[in-house]
């Protein structure tokens, strides 16, 4: 057993690990047909010849958008490949807007389906006129950066189908969450004899029913949205060649709310007034220690008696047995002394420190997308199960304040941020927003390329050096930088005119 | 099934509800003898006589300690009884101050096994004097409120107990923490080649053993100490009657650190400059609901096909099969749509809203002490694996600034909870203290006394009423107020003489 993970444990120690995919259960994925062949992002709109050429480990080109009018707001957009850790570049990005049109309020329903109630039930009509019925068009702007690991399989299928679903999730709940705005009756949904959705009967609906706000309802979509984006994944792996994992965090602007769902260790957050607001939390084995030492305490054949899901400040040493050390159970967040029993010898379930920190000493990330079929090394222990999905959600009202041209919203994956941290980017925003004029319409998109460059660094002999020679990264770096400003605020009720001024680049 | 729920719902929507013990594994715990017979706090100082007219359910007296002396720093200490839930008082409480005498400088061995080195490792010797090493004694100051509940056995068990494990568990790693101060060789523990605790070689140290930092040990004695309080009913309650379940809620003293462990729905909150510091996070089912949901998700057995681990707006008919409704699965934070199926119909794991909530239908607490024996009525279903008695710890900083003699931490039961809220609580500080003399030694009994009156109110006809005639508080309430001016900094390295100022009344 020791011997078996040495190896594992070394190479992981040296940063860069190409994780091994047993593919035993997909069949044999070599043969399969590749879903989605590897890509930049659409807005980039690269040549063939182009995306060939972005990938040069020694130069590594930073990208930016051709055209500005390709990405919504005119927000900036900037990328750079790794240093030679992989092929490709395994980061993916995406950003987009969509109208959301709520099922009750389509085409030739709109007179007729919604305003028909039960005669025998009072319903207040005040707010229910044909004019407020025409925000029958809700906009959505989405960004989101997925960071692939392992293959560039998952990024891609996240890339290219995550907006679907998270559409579709908020499709299901658009008519309750216009109902909790007082633009539906209350008792749509369900209020129909013959309506998919249960009835919630206005009279007798309990507190907790009346208690789930908008916001309960898109965090919800938007969980249940990577959760599906996972299944999709798990489904089509075996009629198609999808491999390896990715992270994801999304950026959504709906109704007057900025939601950031984030499953992974890139990262969001609001420069503003000079100072940062972390709008995601980094999920990285050690953060997620107690989440992932529960589970392996919970089910302990997870861990096939290779693993320990005690977590110790050392390795542990034959000649410890007996002896006291301090360790840390899955509930605690403290340490205390146990004595060092014969089953403490095993490898721990979260090893290492930092950057270095591993999950069955295999795997860096504990949330995204993919990694089905992903074992420790040379056994059959797997590791998906200790990975979710599941996003967490934070939510910032846009109404809250008057956001100027300064006011940015930054999303980076880790190749940005292990080099930098959230006040570091505070200064490197207001340094670059000086030099470019509030009209100018490529100022974010410089802003995301400074900060690229900033964190690439320049080629110093054989490394790459950033600020006071300091190592810069190696790894993938992706930046979107979007003007808060220019969110306009949803009249809802008013004329329809209105309601599209929020999307000046659709 | 549903009908079998049914009378036990009704009766906790009524919200009293003596919980059924089932009795089957602890032999006969009616022909046991009780370890500790009921009484209430030593502080108190009551006859058998008073103890048993205390208890008056009708009058509901409030207790104070008889002498102020008797009570750390004239601490304030106020209790009554409910209004007929339970035949005794099930709130319990302590307060103590002892010494921590680290083993490593115990009599005969200070001059030798502490500065005994391997002559050949090199040591900063350079803080080890002997002047330095008489800090031998390491004051702590401990307060604490166990709410029980189905029994006074738990609580009993944990008033007189819980303060002997916290000792114990801080003396395993007190040669550590005062190692961590550079008051004892960085070495120690550990160094010697006999000694009992696994050698930390102080070169080849791992980050993670040299980032362990003097709050980590505290707070992960408390956490080992909560789980050994009960084990140690566990295993008692073969020998002896321990009936029953408490939460629990300790603050602790110690190194110029306030820290606060609770395992429950007691409440601490510092008052200060007129505002509130909560220092510790209410544990309800409502609280705890995905950890619950997380547990029967990922060990189904424990439910018995009984009841279901996720979560409705409300309860699931038959007719709502296959339509569509909200729900919350173990790791979401929003409400998203699913259709209903077969499985839903179950009685949810965690069901009724704010102090109706109950796990299994049986119990509105979700972590401390006991309970072991416990099982949903009429079922083999044992609720104990869903409790936990691992506490959150907070931690304030004694030491941040200077504290007037208006500042105080208040320590009380949900029975003073369920009727205000941290703001009136400031209210009622602010209100009470300025009717007593700052140099008035009942200055802080009379605070706590105010406080547990204003909680139980008066009795207006046959109901109990607080101000405005709103509904006062019908269960125990018990409050400790905390003069936080009365704790002195340590003076580390300094002579003993200084030490022993922190602790006046002992």
């Amino acid at each position: 057993m020791l011997n078996r993970f040495k190896s594992v444990v070394e190479n992981v120690m040296g940063g860069i690990q190409s994780i091994p995919h047993n593919t035993e259960k997909a069949g044999n994925p070599e043969s399969l047909e590749i879903k989605y062949a590897y890509a930049r992002p659409d807005f980039l709109q690269l040549t063939h010849e182009e995306v060939h050429v972005s990938a040069d480990h020694a130069s590594r080109p930073i990208l930016v958008p051709r055209s500005i009018e390709r990405l919504p707001w005119n927000a900036g957009y900037a990328e750079v490949i790794n240093g030679g850790k992989s092929k490709y570049n395994e980061d993916q990005a995406k950003a987009v807007q969509f109208m959301l049109k709520p099922p009750s309020v389509q085409p030739n329903s709109e007179d007729n389906r919604v305003l028909s109630k039960k005669k025998t039930e009072p319903v207040e009509l005040k707010h229910i006129t044909t004019t407020n019925l025409s925000i029958k068009n809700i906009p959505c702007t989405y960004f989101a950066i997925f960071d692939g690991h392992a293959g560039t399989g998952a990024a891609l299928m996240a890339m290219n189908l995550l907006d679907y679903h998270v559409k579709e999730k908020l499709l299901d709940c658009i008519d309750l969450i216009l109902s909790k705005k007082g633009l539906l009756p209350p008792q749509s949904p369900g209020a129909e004899q013959n309506s998919i959705y249960a009835a919630t009967p206005r009279y007798g609906m309990t507190s907790k029913e009346s208690s789930i706000s908008v916001e309960d309802l898109v965090c919800g979509a938007l969980e249940a949205a990577f959760v599906e984006m996972d299944n999709h994944i798990a489904r089509e792996r075996t009629t198609f060649r999808i491999i390896g994992g990715c992270t994801a965090l999304v950026a959504l602007f709906f109704m007057d709310k900025l939601y950031v769902a984030n499953a992974g260790d890139c990262r969001a957050v609001i420069v503003k007034d000079g100072t940062s607001i972390q709008m995601s939390k980094d999920f990285t084995p050690e953060s997620e220690r107690q989440r992932l030492q529960y589970l392996g305490y919970l089910q302990p054949e997870l861990l096939h008696n290779e693993f320990t899901h005690l977590d110790f400040p050392r390795r542990v040493h034959k000649k410890d047995i007996g002896k006291r050390m301090l360790y840390r159970d899955a509930q605690m967040s403290g340490w205390a002394y146990k004595t060092v029993e014969e089953g403490d010898l095993k490898f721990p379930l979260v090893f290492g420190d930092g950057k270095r920190a591993r999950v069955l000493a295999t795997i860096g990330v504990t949330r995204g997308f993919g990694d089905h079929d992903l074992m420790v090394h040379d056994s059959n222990i797997h590791i998906k199960p200790f990975l979710t999905p599941v996003p967490e959600v934070k939510v910032y009202d846009m109404t809250s304040c008057k956001h100027s041209e300064d006011d940015v919203l930054i999303l980076g994956s880790d190749g940005y941020w292990d080099v930098t941290s959230n006040e570091k980017t505070v200064d490197l925003v207001l340094e670059s927003l000086k030099h470019y004029h509030k009209g100018d319409q490529s100022r974010y998109t410089r802003l995301a390329q400074d900060l690229v460059m900033f964190a690439r660094g320049l080629l110093k002999g054989r490394a790459w050096k950033t600020e006071g020679d300091k190592s810069a990264s190696g790894d993938d770096i992706t930046i979107f930088a979007i003007p808060l400003y220019r969110y306009k605020p949803l009249n809802l009720g008013k004329s329809r005119t209105s309601q599209t001024n929020s999307i000046p680049n659709s």
